[in-house]
C-alpha cells in the first residue's frame, strides 16, 4: 500500500512536471538559466531565493529536488537552515548535453557562494573562519543512495595546515575532515577507485596497531592526506588546490551521477523518467562537535512510541549525528537542553511548533547547534507506532488542526496491521531467512514438521510454528494448533496464506530457501541446521525467520483507536463484513468491527478429525443406504455448528456458503492404511473397490472440476442437508427469542439455469423443515432468510442478467474469478509471475490487487446486468480482495453493498471504505464544480 | 445436427402453436368442435375434408398430429390413401377434462364413418363388405412407440363368424384378426394386463407343438378369441360386441394414452408441451393380401444407394407389409409390377412423380394394392447414402427444381462425414458395446493395450485399434500407427477425441463399460473378454465396438460431391482452413478444400521419439549450455519441418502456433527407468536432482499453469529457436521460387503488455535470421509474414482493445476460451454433464457447439474491441467449434474471417459456411423488406 501511495505520488508529480515543462531537453532560456540557482536560508539580490518562490510543495520538489524543497520551505518559514544554494534539476539535462555548466550559473553559483560567506561571517578557501560547504543530489523522487555526495569542500592541504595550527586541539578533526575530501572527490570526482585509499587507511592503522579511525593522530591523518594526494596525482590526475574549482568540479559530477548504471538500472525498476534530472544542493557545513557550546540532537514533536503531546528525543554537547547514533556516549533528554542551553533550548521548542502546524503532523527533526547557534538539518513527518498515529490522529481532531475526514488518511494499512497482531520488538537480529509476508503478527514457537506432530506439542501446552513445504485442507487442524506457519513455496494467496490470514494466524510463505528434510526431521535455512523441536520467531509482517525466541509486544486496541474507527464507519458507504467459519471468528469479527459474516465456509467444518472420517465415508459410499445414513449423522453437526454462529452474531447477518470444495481434497492419503481399512469395512466393500473410487475422484484440473454448485446437483442429498440443518439452527434461535439473519449462498454457478434448479429444490428442502415451526416464528423465519449466489466465473459476469433475476444477493469470488479470467492458477503460477514483475508484465499481482482492467471489467458488466434485471440485489465481494484497499477503492466505485475479509482485516477494511468513499465524494464534488465552472 | 433441425422445427411449430391456439384448455367453441372432425380422402359435406384444409404441413401437423397430416396432403393432392378421418389435437384436453367426447364430435365421427363406407362402398359392423378400421394416436412431433393403436376394429364374433364362413379359405385370417382386436382392445381400452393373452397364444402352440402363430389353424384361432373373451368377462370387464361402441371406446383410449407414464416421461425428455395433445385418425383397413390381385411394397423415387434417377423398390402379391420385411419370401423388383399389373403400376409411377414433385425431394413411399387398388399408406423423405443424397441435390438443380442455394440444404453433415471416411456396411451385427462417437469412420484391427504394441504390430503390416483408459501426449506415436482408438474415460473433446479427429482416425471414447487388466493384457466389454491381439472393429461414427473384423467400405468423393462443394464454397464468405501439424495432414486438407492451415501446433513436431528425447533433456537441463545446444539441436529438425509444411500448402497461409502445451506433459514417465538414466547422466546430474526437477515441473491445475506465451516468457530460447525456424523455412521456400505465406501465432495472451514483449522479441529474432538473405526476398519475407495471437482466455477478450492493436490477426481458442469461460475441465467434466444434460441445466456440450449466451459473449465483445482499435484485423477462430455449424453460423453472423478444424472436418465445414451465409444474408433480406413494409 505505501508503494501505492507512492505511485500516485509519482503520478501526480509526471503530471506537474509535463505541465511545467513539456519537454525538459529544449535548452533553457536566459532568464530561466539565471533563474535556476536559488538561494535557500539567506538572500542575494540578484537571485531567486525560498522566500520568492511561489511552488507548492511537490512543484518544488520537481524544481529543486525533494532535499533542497524541504530546506526551502523551512527557509521561507524562517527556520533557521544552514544556508545553502540550489542549482535546479533543470539544468542536469543541460549540463550533460553540454558538459559543462552554462556561464550564467557559474556566475549565479559565484554570487550565491558571496552570499552565503557574508550571511555566516565566514570565508569559502580561507583559513580564517573558513566554509566549508558540502555538495549534494536531490532528484524530484528520493533515490536513496543511488547518486552522488562530497562533503567539507573548501579545504586544501595550505588551508588545513594553517587551521591545524591556529588551533592545534583540533589539529586532528581538520586533517579528517581533509582525508574525508580527498577520498570522496578522488572517486566521485575524478573516477578513481576509492579502494586504493581505503587500503591506504587500513594499513595505517595496521601499522599502528589500532582499530578506530578515531585512534590515529593528527601527524597520521596528515601523512595519509599527503600519500593520497600523491597516489592521485601518480594516476595522472589532480587534487586541484583552488576550492572554487573543487567546487565546480563537484557540481559537475553530481549532476553526472544522474547517469551511473545503479542509478539508471533504478529508474527503470522504478518507473522514473529519465528527463526529470537531479539538481545540485551546496550547503554551508556546521559542525556540531566544534566546541562545548555545539551539539546535535534528534527530536519529536510527539512521543513517536505512544503518541503523548510533548516533545520528545535526545542531543549530545560536542559531538557529530553520528555520535548520537553510534552509542558510545550516552545523550541526554531534550529536557536537559533546558538547563545548559535555555535559550537554544527556547528557540527550538519555537521552531517545532512552528514545524508541527505548517506540516499539520508530528515531525521528526534533526538538529546542530554551532556554538549555541541553532540549525535544523532535516524535518520530516514522523515514523512512529501504530498506537502514537492513531493517537495522533485523534488529538489533531481534538486540536481543531485537522478534520475527522482528513484523519482517515494519517494511518497507513500496515500500521493498522501492527495494532492487530503481536508484532517483534525491533531487534538487531539477523533473519536465517525471509519469504513473503502472507499474514502479519510474530509468533515463536517449537518446529513442528508435519500436522499431527503440531497438535501434539499444542496439547502440551507448548508454542508451535508449523513448518511446511507447502499447505493442504488436511493440515487444517494443526495449523489451527500452530501459532505461526512457514511454508517454502507458495504465493500470497496460496493455501497457508489465506488460511493464515483467514485464522490470523503470523504466516511465511514461499521460502524459497528453506530445505525440508522428512527423513531425519530437520529444516535447512540460511545455513542453519534445525530439528523438529527447536524454537524459531517468524514476523509474517515482514516475512522474516529467526532462530530462538524473540521478544514480542501484544494488540493495543486503544480508546483512541475506537473513536478513529468510528469515525471510518461514519464516513463508509460499504458495509464490511468478515469471512469467519466458527463462533470464535465470528465473535472475533464482531470485536473488529465486522458489521455481518460475509462468507462462512462449511467445508472448514468437514475437517475437524471425527467428521472427516464421517465425511469421507459419505463420499466413498457405494450403497445409497449408507450415504444417507452418514449424511444423517453430518447433519446434527451442522445444525449445531450454524446455530452456534448465528448466535455469535445476533441481529447481524450471518452468509453460509453451501459445500465447494471438489470431494477429492477430503479423502484420506493412499498411504493411510489404517484410516482405509476402517472405512472399507464400515462400508464392506473390499480396498480395491475403495482405491478404485479415490482414483476416480481424483481430478486433472481441480480447479475447474467437479465442485461448488455442480456437486450441489450430483450430491443433492448434501446440499439438502445443509440447508435444513440451516432452517433447524434459525429455529432454534428464533424459540430462544434470537432473530439472527441468514443468508444462503450457492457457490460457482456458470448458469441460471443451474441456479434456479438448486433454488427450487433446496428452497423446498429448507421449508419443510419449518413445517413443525409455530407460524409466526415461519414467517419470521422466511423473511430472515435471504438466498444468493457466488459469481466466481466469467460466465456468471457475462449471463448476470438471468442468474441476478431471482436472488437476494450476489458475492463476487474474485479469488477464483481471477484465475479463471486470466486461465491463471494461483497455485502454480508463482513459478511465472516473478519474472512477470520483473519484466515489468504485470504491476500488482492480480490475487493481492483487483486487475480492475479485466477482471474489473467483468464485474462491472456483472453488477450493471443483474442490477438492471434486479434493482434491489444487494451486490458483495468475499474473495481476498475484500481486503485489500485498492480494490475496495473499485468495488466503493461500483456502488457495491458489502465487501467481506478475514477478521484481522476488518479494521484495515473499515478505514479503506471510508477513504473509497472520501475520494468518490471529493472527486464528484470536483466534477460538479467543473461543471458548474463550465456553465458560468 | 440432426437434433438441432428437429428443434428448429419444435421452435416453430411451438410459435405457430401460440399463435393458433393460446391456450388449447379453454373449451373450444360448439363451431371448432365440429370441425374438429375432418375427413381425408374422401368428402362429407357437413365435415371439413382434407381438400378445404388451408393450412400449411406444420399447421397441419398441429391441427392433425403428424400422421394424418401426411395423409391429409397426400389426400390434396388427389393421392390415392385408405379414406379416414381424424379427431383434432385440439379434442385431447377437452376429452381429457370432461372425459367424454362432445356429443356433436360423436355425431361428426358418425357421419365421418358413414361417408368413408360410401366411398368405399363397404358396410363398418357387416359382414358384407366389411369395413375394419384402424384407431391410431398422432402427435404434432412424432413420440415413437409412445402411444396407443387398435387394429381390425368392426369385427364381432357373430361377424368374424360370418365372413370365416362366407369365404374358408380366409377363415383363418379373419379369426386372427379378430383375435389381434381382441388383444389389443383388452390391453388399450381395458387396461388389461396383455400378459395373459400371450400366454394363451402360447400354450395353444405349445398344445398343438407348432412354433409359429401362422401354423394355428382357423379353429384354434377361434377357440383362442372365445377363451380370451371368456377371460376379459372373468376380469369383470366386457369385449362390446357392438362395433361402433368399439370405435368409441378406442378413440377414448387414444386420447387417454397421451397421459401413459412413458409419454408423459418422454414429453418430459424432449421438452414437448403438455397441452398439445394427440389426435386419433380412423382409417379403413386395407389388406395386400386379400387375394392375388392384391400385393404391398416400398418404392424410391429414386435409387437411394447411388442416387440413379430410376424408380427403385420392391413388392409382393398377396403379402402385407411384414411379409416384405420378415424376408420369407423374395419380392419382386418393383419393375416386375408393370408385367402383372400394368395399370397400377402406371398409376404407381405418376403418383411417385407426383410425390417428388410436390415434396421436391426423392420420396419412400409405402404402397398397399387391394384387388387391384392402389392405396398410397405413407410417403417420406427417401434416407439414402451420402452419395445418393449429392447425387440427388445436384440433379435436382440439373432439373431446375432447385436453387444451388437450397442444394445447401440437401444434405446432412453425418452424411458428409459418411463421404469421408470408410463406413460400415450395413450390419445386423450387435454391437459388444458403446460409447461417444468421437471421430467418424469405422476400423478393424488388433487390440493393442499400449503404444508400444501398436507401433508394433503397426510395423508388422497389422491394422491395430489403441485401446486404452484414456490417451495422454506420450501416446501420440501409438495413436498415430493405429487405425482406430477406443478408450474407455473421456467426452468428445478429451484428448483420444481431438487427436483422433486430428489424425482422421475413426475413434470411439468414454465407453464406460470397458475394463481394461493391464495385468493379464486383456479387456472387458458387453460381457466378452478379449485379449490383446485380438481383432475387433469400431464404428466411430456410431460409437458402436464389435468383436472381429467387420466389413467396410471407403470413401467416395465423387464427381456430383466436387460440384456440390463448389457451389459452397461460392455462398460462403468465411474462409475455411485445416488444424494441420504435417506435411501429409497439409496436403490431406488441400484435398479436402482447406484454403490454408489455421492452426499447426509445433508441440506434435517434438513427440516423435527422439526428438521427445532431446526436448526432455531440454526441459530438464539445470546448466543453460547444455538447454542451449538441445535447443541448437531441434532448430534444425523445426527447420525441416516447417519448411516441408508450407511448402505443401504453397500460397496458401500456414499460421504456426508457438510452443502451448505445459512441459510436464513432455516429461517421460516416473517408471522409465531407462530414459531417466540416459537423461540424467547426459545432463550430468543425480537421479534424485532429476526427480526433483520433474516435481517441480508438476502443476495443480496444469489447464491454468505455466504454459502458451508464459513459456516463451521464461524460456525465450524455445521460442526464439521456433521464429528463427520459420524464418529460414521461409527462405528456404523463397529461394525455391514458392511464395509461402507464414502467420505465427503466440497462444495463451492475457494482457498486451505480455503480447508486446514477446512480439518486439521475437519480431527481432526472425528479423535477425534474414540478414543474410537478399534484400528483395528479404523484404517479399517480411510481407509475407504476419503476427498474430489466439485469444483464448476471458481477460483477453476483455482487454482485447489493447491486445488487438499491434497484430495483423487473432484466432480464437475457443476449447479453452469455453474451458475457462465455464470454469470447467473438458477432461473432468464428464462426471456430471451427463447428468446436467438429463436434467435439462445444458442443452448441448458447450465444448461441441459453442455456447453463445456466454462465451459468445466475450467473443462478441473482443472482436468489436479488436476492430475498433484495428479495422483491417484478421479474426479466426481454430477451437474444436471451427468444425461446428451451429457454431460456424455465429462466427459468420460475428463477421469472423476464417474457421479452422481438423482436415477431415473441413467439408462440413465448407458446407456449414456456406449454409451460415445463405441463412444471414436470407435474414437481412427479410429485415429489409420488413423495414420497406414498414415505410409504406
Amino acid at each position: 500500500m505505501k508503494k501505492l501511495q507512492e505511485n500516485r505520488l509519482h503520478e501526480k508529480m509526471k503530471a506537474k512536471s509535463k505541465k511545467l515543462n513539456p519537454s525538459r531537453i529544449i535548452p533553457l532560456s536566459n532568464n530561466r538559466l539565471a533563474r535556476s540557482v536559488v538561494t535557500l536560508g539567506y538572500d542575494v539580490k540578484a537571485l531567486d531565493s525560498a522566500a520568492k518562490l511561489k511552488e507548492d510543495l511537490p512543484e518544488l520538489k520537481i524544481r529543486l529536488g525533494g532535499k533542497a524543497a524541504g530546506l526551502a520551505v523551512m527557509a521561507k518559514l524562517r527556520v533557521p537552515v544552514p544556508p545553502a544554494f540550489n542549482l535546479s534539476t533543470a539544468l542536469c539535462q543541460i549540463y550533460l548535453m553540454r558538459q559543462n555548466l552554462p556561464e550564467v550559473v557559474l556566475k549565479n553559483s559565484k554570487l550565491a557562494l558571496e552570499g552565503m560567506q557574508r550571511a555566516l561571517g565566514k570565508k569559502f578557501g580561507s583559513a580564517d573562519q573558513p566554509l566549508l560547504v558540502s555538495v549534494r543530489s536531490g532528484a524530484p523522487i528520493s533515490m536513496p543512495g543511488m547518486m552522488d555526495t562530497i562533503l567539507n569542500l573548501g579545504l586544501t592541504t595550505d588551508i588545513t595546515r594553517a587551521l591545524a595550527k591556529k588551533n592545534p586541539e583540533q589539529a586532528r578533526f581538520w586533517w579528517d575532515c581533509y582525508r574525508r575530501l580527498i577520498t570522496m572527490f578522488a572517486d566521485v570526482v575524478l573516477g578513481l577507485d576509492r579502494h586504493r585509499f581505503d587500503s591506504a587507511l587500513d594499513n595505517q592503522k595496521k601499522s599502528e596497531s589500532v582499530k578506530d579511525d578515531s585512534q590515529l593522530s593528527a601527524q597520521s591523518l596528515e601523512g595519509l592526506c599527503l600519500e593520497n594526494l600523491d597516489s592521485i596525482r601518480s594516476s595522472g590526475k589532480d587534487f586541484p588546490q583552488d576550492p572554487w574549482q573543487q567546487l565546480v568540479l563537484s557540481i559537475e559530477a553530481v549532476f553526472r551521477s544522474w547517469n551511473t548504471e545503479r542509478a539508471v538500472h533504478y529508474r527503470q525498476l522504478n518507473g522514473i523518467p529519465e528527463d526529470w534530472g537531479t539538481s545540485v544542493t551546496v550547503q554551508a557545513m556546521v559542525f556540531g562537535n566544534r566546541n562545548e557550546l555545539s551539539g546535535t540532537g534528534v527530536v519529536f514533536t510527539r512521543d513517536p512510541s505512544v503518541g503523548t503531546k510533548k516533545i520528545y528525543g535526545e542531543y549530545l554537547m560536542n559531538a557529530q549525528g553520528e555520535d548520537v547514533v553510534a552509542g558510545t556516549r550516552t545523550p541526554h533528554p531534550i529536557e536537559h537542553l533546558n538547563k545548559q542551553l535555555p535559550k537554544t533550548y527556547k528557540e527550538l521548542t519555537v521552531v517545532l511548533n512552528k514545524l508541527e502546524t505548517h506540516f499539520n503532523d508530528v515531525q521528526d527533526v534533526e538538529f546542530t547547534i554551532e556554538n549555541k547557534k541553532l540549525f535544523i538539518l532535516q524535518t520530516r513527518s514522523a515514523k512512529r507506532t501504530a498506537v502514537a498515529a492513531i493517537e495522533n490522529a485523534v488529538q489533531f481532531v481534538k486540536e481543531k488542526r485537522l478534520k475527522e475526514a482528513d484523519a482517515m488518511s494519517r494511518i497507513s494499512y500496515e500500521q493498522i496491521d501492527q495494532i492487530l497482531h503481536p508484532s517483534l520488538k525491533p531487534t538487531d537480529e539477523v533473519p536465517m531467512g525471509r519469504g513473503l509476508p502472507a499474514s502479519p503478527g510474530a509468533a515463536s514457537g517449537r518446529i513442528a514438521l508435519d500436522p499431527e506432530q503440531a497438535v501434539q506439542y499444542a496439547r502440551a501446552g507448548e508454542a508451535v510454528i508449523l513448518v511446511r513445504r507447502e499447505t493442504s485442507p488436511e493440515d487444517i487442524m494443526g495449523m489451527a494448533a500452530s501459532n505461526g506457519i512457514l511454508t517454502a513455496t507458495g504465493g500470497m494467496t496460496s493455501h497457508a496464506a489465506v488460511v493464515g490470514r483467514g485464522m490470523g494466524k503470523a504466516c511465511v510463505v514461499g521460502c524459497n530457501e528453506l530445505q525440508i528434510s522428512e527423513a531425519d526431521r530437520s529444516i535447512r535455512l540460511g545455513g542453519f541446521s534445525l530439528k523438529e523441536g527447536d524454537t524459531i520467531t517468524i514476523n509474517g509482517g515482514a516475512g522474516t525467520v529467526y532462530r530462538g525466541v524473540l521478544p514480542t509486544q501484544a494488540l493495543s486496541w486503544t480508546p483512541a483507536a475506537q473513536k478513529f474507527f468510528g469515525w471510518a464507519d461514519k464516513f463508509s458507504r460499504l458495509k464490511v463484513l468478515a469471512n469467519a467459519d466458527t463462533p470464535d471468528q465470528a465473535r472475533l469479527s464482531r470485536e473488529l468491527g465486522a458489521t455481518g459474516i460475509g462468507l462462512c465456509r462449511t467445508e472448514h467444518m468437514f475437517f475437524e478429525s471425527e467428521r472427516l472420517r464421517e465425511f469421507r465415508k459419505m463420499i466413498l459410499a457405494h450403497v445409497e443406504a449408507d450415504r444417507r445414513r452418514v449424511v444423517e449423522k453430518l447433519a446434527g453437526h451442522q445444525v449445531f455448528d450454524f446455530a452456534r454462529i448465528l448466535e455469535a452474531m445476533k441481529s447481524l447477518s450471518v452468509c453460509i456458503r453451501l459445500l465447494d470444495p471438489p470431494l477429492h481434497e477430503f479423502l484420506p492419503s493412499e498411504h493411510d492404511e489404517d484410516e482405509l481399512v476402517e472405512i472399507a469395512s464400515s462400508l464392506s466393500i473390499s480396498m480395491n473397490q475403495l482405491k478404485e473410487r479415490m482414483q476416480a475422484l481424483q481430478e486433472v484440473n481441480p480447479m475447474l472440476g467437479h465442485r461448488g454448485c455442480r456437486l450441489g446437483i450430483t450430491h443433492p442429498d448434501v446440499y439438502e442437508m445443509q440447508v435444513k440443518a440451516m432452517a433447524l439452527a434459525m429455529k432454534e434461535n428464533f424459540e430462544k427469542g434470537i432473530k439472527t439473519k441468514l443468508k444462503i449462498m450457492i457457490p460457482l454457478v456458470s448458469d441460471a439455469k443451474e441456479l434456479n434448479y438448486l433454488l427450487k429444490r433446496l428452497q423446498k428442502s429448507f421449508e419443510s423443515c419449518l413445517d413443525v415451526v409455530d407460524s409466526a416464528h415461519r414467517k419470521d423465519i422466511l423473511k430472515h432468510t435471504k438466498w444468493g449466489t457466488m459469481i466466481e466465473l466469467p460466465r456468471a459476469c457475462v449471463t448476470a442478467g438471468e442468474i441476478g433475476k431471482d436472488v437476494d444477493f450476489i458475492s463476487f469470488g474474485t479469488n477464483d474469478l481471477t484465475q479463471t479470467t486470466f486461465g491463471l492458477s494461483r497455485d502454480d503460477s508463482a513459478k511465472f509471475l516473478g519474472l512477470y514483475k520483473e519484466l515489468k508484465i504485470i504491476q500488482i499481482d492480480p490475487f493481492e490487487s483487483l486487475d480492475v482492467a479485466g477482471v474489473g471489467a467483468l464485474i462491472q458488466m456483472a453488477v450493471a446486468r443483474a442490477k438492471a434485471v434486479n434493482p434491489d440485489i444487494e451486490i458483495g465481494v468475499c474473495g481476498e480482495h475484500g481486503g485489500d484497499p485498492s480494490s475496495i477503492e473499485f468495488f466503493n466505485a461500483e456502488s457495491f453493498d458489502t465487501i467481506s475479509c478475514s477478521p484481522f482485516r476488518v479494521p484495515i477494511a473499515r478505514l479503506a471504505a471510508a477513504r473509497a468513499q472520501l475520494i468518490q465524494l471529493n472527486s464528484k464534488s470536483k466534477k460538479s464544480k467543473t461543471k458548474k465552472a463550465g456553465r458560468r
